[in-house]
């Protein structure tokens, strides 16, 4: 017997009418491209999502089909998270710190039909125009007045002057909420990349847990910049939970340095923002400098990679911003945990606190969590036993597009390839990734642990520990380190920083200073990389 | 195209093994029928809803199967919240305060299998048992030590046995989240009571949107008591919420007085509290007059009726307790509002705060509202136009139980009967019912407002307002007034007290002095009853 309720589809573009609705004067700020500071509210923004949405129809896009981006985080983008979803398309973000290469080849897989791009892109655009296949227009998110000088880029259109061109009148279609809405690829280190392609029902239940109190809380008294991209996992679905919630949206555009965040930080009232711990570190380093202040930014949410203690311990016991370590992949939407405190930590003092801020958190409602052994075998939620963490729940990924790599899953449950602890209190602690744990002698050691130890060193700008090989014990730790300008510190002096703070077989075996460690096009340290460069490195106890 | 996430539909049962999982060792604590307290975890009550659910198939219990309850607050009530829908059958929280007749007509159309009840009940089982068809069973929620003498009560059999000769192994059933979960009678006050089916869909959807930080704002911090009733819309989804986020839940049984609460709220550090008017009036009477304090109270929930001004006042400005107003029904699962503010307000002194506060507050995340005048079109949200509020959203019914009374919806929505205005950042205020309002000359007088006015007056315990027939103006408002014990005032004092509180020719034209003012089974005044009384009242202006 079914129950008696209104058959309403969760769909994204219910958000953006919300926001219209209810917070029509509510405002999205954005530094452009263009280098100004553009100011709207959501009921423009709306009302420009639907003439873009009508554009879209006009340009012969159908429902399904993919339009792509490479763009910032600005009002544009958001306009087209809402004009193409919400027309029933799928809207593919391109990560535009990828190589060209690698942009044509995921164009050319997502079959992409136009491309709007944001003016920095212009040399890339350039660089892909000739060679991807499927793109029938490329679209310069600007005004006819900054318009790049055509010829290099065939059917190059004008953002704005679509925008003019077409009616605000359009209703948003109603339909299947396992629609897809959203397409972002992984940039994974090995193979080609894969597809996570969500749905207007994923977005929508993981934008509801993610505006939850013990997840991201946000609230329309919340004023809201994200630093993560818009193109990665977008932006941890901050521009859904601020249309929901009629929060003020603040966009950095493509000035991220530390300088340009605290003006935007401090000129707009921003209560909450969301970044990886590097964009931090630029930010910290800029306030520090020249004894700033955060005057109304109260937290700021940390994912990506773990927060560095020392970063927490800045950011909460000097400036009084609570840092909320959140924990998730692209294809969980990526909302999976969130390190919110529970009643029986508020008692605890600021450093044991912070022990516990420490883990990525609990399970986001939603998301259920398991970690198992070799074997495949549950382990218990002690915060001891380590094993391979698993998850499961509505905006996870069943399959990666067009089925590639086959079925993901391991009995319904996506392995995360996180290896990590489970506390009884549900917070969830990675030691490490599963294919970075270092075996030895039939026992794990968490690189993670090895490398924040190393990073709390005043010497160390970067640190990253593999497994190097080893006769007796299979793998020993070694840690690799890139110094910071002007400072020294020898292999020695680093080995014994060790002493004390972790069981004594767990120190590396020895030290290699290097000018850089390789990155990802999402700022991770590529420690296959390392391994490969250093796969003959002989160690001295060997 | 669709999306490729996993499919996993929405079941109640993932509350209660999340809340096991992540909250196993949070409190739940119940003051019982018996007279103590008792204390109880989630994973306790996890394991013993398991139990019940295993004893519900013993005891023939099938899939969406009715199962009753006439039950106050409290762990096993809570039990069964789980048990019976998570095992795919359907909870029927029977209203105890209706009448014996009542409560047979509404158990033979839900077509009750078992009826659980708590001890205060039995007298009313006693008078229903012989006279219900379907209910093969009665199930006092007692151990064996408090079970009432046999022989009145068929098939009478005691709770703490069934659980204790089930097996904890129980998994909860997988099933399409459209099924039933739930079922509520209206306590309509003209015709027969009307069932909405709940499923578990629209429950968990429900579940996310009222634990939002603009909604009841409910965190794994908090310490929840609901003093609205589980047999009352499932206590406003508080019994879902609190599983979601983790929250400490107290349950105050039967003892409502306000000793009582005040006793429990201290005892169990309450931080937030949900309820009607009028078990307010008492708690605060009782504070007052025993110059007490609330240490650890912070919000309470005030919805069923709207909150006096002078109660929103002494809740905040002297007892620091911040008053949220809610607004729903029981075709809406109940939420539809919460007048949570907005950084806009956050500058505004106690008293403009207030006058924001006093509204039923903005639409739920999931809910659309939207106000119509006479001829069905929609009506500006400014503010001042008033005109019958219609909403729709996915917690909303489509039909009532057995498609009973036809179809209620006007193009897709529900009309709720309400009359009020909508601001421009959506802030919903109640003028009156539609059935209540005062039609004087062609215009509309909201009742509420003549209410509210009277109710500030130090002499007023009560006060209705209703439409009294006049000969040139069709109605002209009456005021029905219960006098406070010992207080006393004249009808020119009344009608003077108006005076630049209003428009002039909203004042009352008379008003009439009155023991009492007939309640419904929910406390709300039965001003139907009060017309047909007063049907043949000729006013002095007639």
């Amino acid at each position: 017997m079914n129950g008696l309720m209104m058959q309403q589809p969760l769909l994204i573009s219910s958000l953006l009418v919300h926001a219209e609705r209810h917070h029509g004067d509510q405002e999205v700020v954005s530094r452009r491209v263009e280098g100004d500071v553009h100011r709207t509210t959501y009921r423009e923004l709306a009302a420009r999502s639907r003439r873009m949405a009508n554009a879209l129809v006009a340009l012969g896009v159908s429902a399904g089909d993919r339009v792509a981006t490479l763009a910032w985080n600005g009002y544009r983008h958001m306009e087209l998270y809402y004009a193409v979803s919400g027309s029933g398309s799928v809207l593919h973000t391109l990560n535009p710190r990828l190589h060209a290469d690698q942009v044509v080849w995921i164009a050319d897989h997502a079959e992409d039909q136009i491309l709007f791009f944001d003016l920095t892109f212009l040399p890339l655009i350039e660089a892909i125009a000739g060679r991807v296949k499927t793109i029938k227009a490329f679209v310069a998110m600007t005004d006819r007045a900054n318009m790049p000088a055509a010829g290099k880029v065939p059917n190059l259109l004008c953002y704005e002057e679509l925008i003019a061109a077409a009616s605000p009148d359009f209703t948003w279609p109603v339909f299947d909420e396992q629609t897809a809405s959203s397409l972002c690829y992984t940039s994974g280190t090995t193979g080609h990349p894969k597809g996570a392609l969500y749905s207007h029902r994923s977005t929508m239940l993981h934008t509801y847990a993610a505006a939850l109190p013990d997840s991201l809380n946000c609230s329309s008294r919340d004023v809201i910049l994200p630093v993560v991209p818009m193109f990665h996992v977008n932006a941890w679905g901050l521009p859904y939970a601020a249309c929901m919630v009629g929060a003020k949206l603040v966009f950095p555009g493509p000035f991220l340095d530390g300088k340009s965040l605290h003006e935007l930080f401090e000129a707009e009232g921003v209560t909450l923002s969301a970044g990886v711990p590097t964009v931090w570190q630029g930010l910290l380093a800029h306030v520090e400098a020249n004894n700033l202040e955060f005057s109304t930014m109260r937290r700021t949410i940390i994912g990506g990679a773990a927060c560095p203690p020392a970063m927490m311990r800045a950011f909460q016991q000097r400036y009084d911003v609570q840092v909320l370590h959140a924990w998730g992949m692209t294809e969980m939407s990526p909302l999976g945990t969130a390190c919110t405190l529970k009643s029986k930590h508020q008692g605890l003092g600021a450093e044991e606190r912070m022990a516990v801020q420490a883990k990525q958190g609990r399970a986001v409602f939603g998301v259920d969590m398991k970690i198992v052994g070799e074997d495949g075998r549950e382990l218990p939620h002690d915060g001891k036993a380590s094993g391979e963490l698993l998850v499961r729940g509505p905006w996870i990924i069943s399959s990666y597009f067009k089925g590639e790599g086959g079925d993901p899953l391991v009995d319904g449950w996506f392995p995360t390839g996180d290896v990590s602890t489970i506390d009884a209190d549900g917070y969830m602690q990675i030691t490490d990734r599963s294919k970075d744990v270092i075996k030895s002698g039939g026992e794990w050691i968490g690189s993670i642990d090895l490398e924040n130890i190393a990073m709390a060193h005043p010497a160390v700008a970067m640190a990253a520990c593999i497994g190097a090989k080893h006769p007796k014990w299979d793998e020993r730790p070694l840690l690799v380190v890139v110094k910071k300008p002007g400072a020294d510190v020898t292999r020695d002096a680093l080995l014994a920083f060790y002493e004390g703070k972790i069981a004594k077989w767990w120190t590396p075996d020895d030290v290699v200073f290097v000018d850089g460690i390789p990155l990802g096009a999402t700022g991770k340290m590529q420690k296959n990389k390392l391994r490969e460069q250093l796969a003959d490195y002989r160690l001295p106890s060997a």
